[in-house]
Parts: structure tokens; C-alpha cells; sequence
């Protein structure tokens, strides 16, 4: 199996990009995590979306532990061939370990200068992580 | 002013956090580039998207020479505080400095393992960055 289309993006000095989880109904934006040629090779082979985990250094089948398993839609690369897009499905509803759909749930107020949180908690993480 | 918002970022060893931006209306996601303290500060005083970049190693004004302007809507952070994204009016309706909507025109096709581009070039660069 030809390996060029993981050679033509550029990794950085780490041998890392980052990948942005989108909703490939809503356009959402779920997360942003990182991947390596590995976890993108398998991300692609398996159909589901898996990262390198940059504090575990190891691969992260996103929803291993959690069940919120990310199903691949398709795979997009910017111009600069340095960042990567994954659609997907999210299973289960919830992208962010805080049990919110997604991990940008906090938005600068412009007058008071506060991250406030704008979005609710769908599943309660102690369930979510119970094993 | 208060720059605690500012201080709650995790900035990476060189002071900086990749930004998405995002079409506020559609969700579409129009390019990623990167910003250190100064120019997210930036970005909320002037309410336009203002990067830094890092091959030039200066700020740079989204649209300063292309006109390709990106109004600021709001400003999200991420559950790691290590991503930001910015949800923006594209003026124009080009992002990407090859004349396309987004910079994620190409995807990956999993047949032949090529990256194909989708998008059609909707503005000549040329004319973009005629100055």
C-alpha cells in the first residue's frame, strides 16, 4: 500500500500535525487533537478516528475507554499540507472527557474578559470513565 | 486591562496555539494559522483575525494585502485551553491564498489514496495579491 499520501503532509519536529474533529452533519467543530503517520494510517485502514496522545505517548482510539467512538467520514488537508481535517460521526454525542458535545465550550465574554461556559453537560463523565 | 484570559492559555514552548478559523454562518472551516499573546490580543481589540506567522515571524493582519479580511464574531477556547478557534465573517469569501473558500480543499480519496482537490478556485490570486 502506497505510504505517499502520508509523505506529502508535513509533520513537524515531533513528527506530529494537528486534526480537527468536525460533525460531518453540523460542520461542528468537536476537537482539535494530534496525530502521527501511524495514527493517521490507521485512522484511514480502521474508519474511526485514532490520535497520538501527546501526554501518554501512545495511540488514542478515541473512545477506547469512553465509547464515544468517532466514525471517519473523510480526511481533508489544508494548503500548507501541515493540518488535517476528519469528519466524522460522533457517536454517542459527547467529543469532550467534560461530557459536552464538543471541547470548545467556553467563549471569551468581550466586555467582563471571562472563558464563560456556554454549553451544557450531556453525560456525566463519572460514567463515562467507570472501567 | 486585564490579561488573565490571556495568561489561562496553555501557549506552547514557543508562545504560540494553533486558531481555527470558522465561518460563523455556515461552521465551514476556513484555514488554521497560528497566534501568540500579542496578536490574539490583537485580534479582540480590532476585532479582526490577526495571526502570527511563523515563517515571517511577524503579525499578520488576515487580509492586510489580499483584502480577504476576517471579522471577528467570537473567540472559543478548548477544553486543554491549547486550541483556540475563532468564529468570523470572511470577507470576500476567500480564505485561502490560492483564491479558495477554505483551505481544506483537498481531500483524501480512499480508493487511491490521493489527495484530490474538491474546490473550485473561486478568486486569481494573482488579482488577490497584486500589489
Amino acid at each position: 500500500m502506497s505510504t505517499d499520501w502520508l509523505e506529502q503532509i508535513k509533520w513537524d519536529d515531533k513528527g506530529l500535525v494537528p486534526a480537527i474533529a468536525q460533525d460531518a452533519e453540523t460542520n461542528e467543530i468537536l476537537m482539535v487533537a494530534w496525530m502521527n503517520r501511524e495514527s493517521l494510517a490507521l485512522t484511514l485502514d480502521e474508519g474511526r478516528a485514532i490520535y497520538w496522545s501527546r501526554s501518554r505517548q501512545k495511540l488514542w482510539r478515541k473512545g477506547e475507554e469512553s465509547g464515544n467512538v468517532q466514525q471517519l467520514n473523510e480526511i481533508r488537508l489544508d494548503c500548507d499540507a501541515d493540518v488535517v481535517l476528519l469528519k466524522v460521526q460522533q457517536i454517542g454525542g459527547v467529543a469532550c472527557h467534560t461530557g459536552r458535545r464538543s471541547c470548545f465550550y467556553r467563549r471569551l465574554d468581550g466586555n467582563t474578559l471571562v472563558w464563560e461556559t456556554t454549553d451544557a453537560v450531556l453525560k456525566d463523565p463519572s460514567q463515562m470513565y467507570s472501567k
